[in-house]
């Protein structure tokens, strides 16, 4: 079994070594360096693959995702259209995000940046603490990553909110969807998560529009991808004094131009796009799964629907 | 009824209002100010009351803590012997404090510290993602606080030992304890956090050889009290480089006087002893429910044991 490994942003020398331990016996080849015939690759696993340059391989049972989302697939318009790919769903991926989204939703909550202002300032003294069952979050987003959020932010005992395109259904959630829903837990939360994917109804959905529906100091938490948010919308939201922050792990080039504003902003926090990271020795259990499933001529797990974008 | 407010650190104007909601037509005079007969006041609310004044009322039927920790109380060495004393146990009070563990774990967890460096530096760049599951945490102390804390550090499917004085069993945490229980705990864990009580058997236990059986680099948070600390020793493990970290929100004296090191230490995070507060409209209603059960000639809730010092 031949397989081609193509990203430029992921450990291909850790990844083939966890692969090989999976699945022994493979051969695996690192973009472009192809020695075998192109008709002899059996699987690509690829982020953000030049464009093009998958269709160059005729017979490719699956393509197989190293990221959650799929902009890192889709960005190449000329994939071929008859293979199935599969999105990478991991234990380590969804944990990290959780992670991150309960970190900073704590963060916010019990006001740490002013505690800290205040210890710099050699000041001793506390705010009034904030019940959590009377502190409402949303998270947009219900999928894998944002599904599992919400349920570690509820069983923390905050009032969470989730939004969705589709109805969903999860246990301590309040669950919305549609263009009403989509008011409603703008309208409601206290801290806004940003969990969707990225599609063309959903690019540029964190914009005037919703800033100016979130009630009065609230604050937005983007952990989907910089197209979700449209930044001078933020930044007017920020320094007209009606949002009180954001935590902002993604952007629209990464890193950001040395000019951007969000750097040094002082009510934007960022982080380098580290809010979950893939881990291979984790998500190559997975990918060998994948594989496995292929070849006993089932369906790879996690399908990405083309036409639906996810 | 008569109910004395003895505290200089709560709000008494605060609990006034909320306690006369739970209980209607209760007087609350608020110490020194006593307008009725010392022989008439049938509780006493206290925090930290001056050494020998609970006793000067003969008649009470309970003195209710205002805090978690008994040390508000057992600091008087008057206290009458054969009035039942009450802890506060609420859900606020417990929530904060698995907030606060939860938050600074986390923060450790994922370097949060080393990331905001890097974007300070304007630096673009990610570590490896450690794994949750992978990562053991210990909670010294498994009462009311640090059982709520170390279920939350299991759920969010961290590694998590916990140690108490006699044998506990708590679903998904591997629970130790005595002196063989503390020597491992110690010596397996990453992280390790303090929600001990202050007892004589506690009392310097964050000492050398614990910092000295700790692995190298981990971390020690603390969140019970400032006397479980010997700061000298803590300071020492930190300036070695053995240790990678302290937070602590507990002190000595609080605020600590301006000359403490801890004040500007590179690898100390301070926060002003609010990990968790009394929030007065919910620590009310159990406060009244306790003085209930006095009423109805049952014993209040959660009775100190002095001779156990918790």
């Amino acid at each position: 079994m031949n397989i081609l490994f193509m990203s430029t942003v992921d450990k291909a020398d850790l990844w083939k070594q966890c692969l090989t331990a999976e699945l022994p016996g493979i051969n695996i080849y690192v973009y472009p360096d192809c020695p075998v015939a192109r008709e002899d690759i059996d699987y690509v696993i690829a982020w953000k693959p030049p464009a093009g340059e998958i269709a160059k391989y005729p017979n490719i049972k699956a393509i197989l995702s190293l990221g959650a989302g799929i902009d890192g697939i889709t960005c190449d318009p000329d994939l071929p259209r008859n293979v199935p790919i599969s999105r990478l769903v991991d234990r380590c991926l969804t944990q990290g995000m959780t992670e991150y989204v309960v970190y900073w939703v704590l963060h916010h909550h019990r006001r740490m940046d002013d505690y800290a202002r205040m210890i710099a300032a050699r000041e001793w003294d506390n705010y009034i603490q904030a019940d959590t069952e009377q502190t409402p979050v949303g998270v947009l987003g219900l999928g894998e990553l944002g599904g599992d959020a919400a349920k570690a932010l509820s069983a923390l005992n905050f009032d969470v909110l989730g939004w969705s395109r589709s109805a969903k259904s999860i246990n301590g959630v309040t669950c919305l969807h549609g263009a009403d829903g989509y008011d409603e837990i703008v309208s409601k939360c206290r801290m806004l998560v940003c969990l969707l994917p990225l599609t063309e109804d959903t690019r540029g959905i964190l914009n005037a529009d919703t800033f100016a529906g979130m009630p009065k100091d609230s604050v937005i938490i983007n952990c989907a991808r910089g197209g979700h948010l449209v930044d001078q919308d933020l930044l007017a939201a920020l320094d007209s004094g009606h949002l009180a922050g954001a935590v902002l792990d993604v952007f629209h080039s990464e890193p950001p131009d040395p000019s951007h504003p969000f750097w040094a902003h002082p009510k934007v926090t960022m982080t380098p796009h580290m809010a979950s990271l893939t881990v291979p020795q984790s998500a190559a259990r997975y990918m060998a799964d994948n594989i496995r499933r292929v070849e006993r001529g089932e369906a790879p797990l996690n399908l990405i629907d083309l036409s639906k974008g996810y």
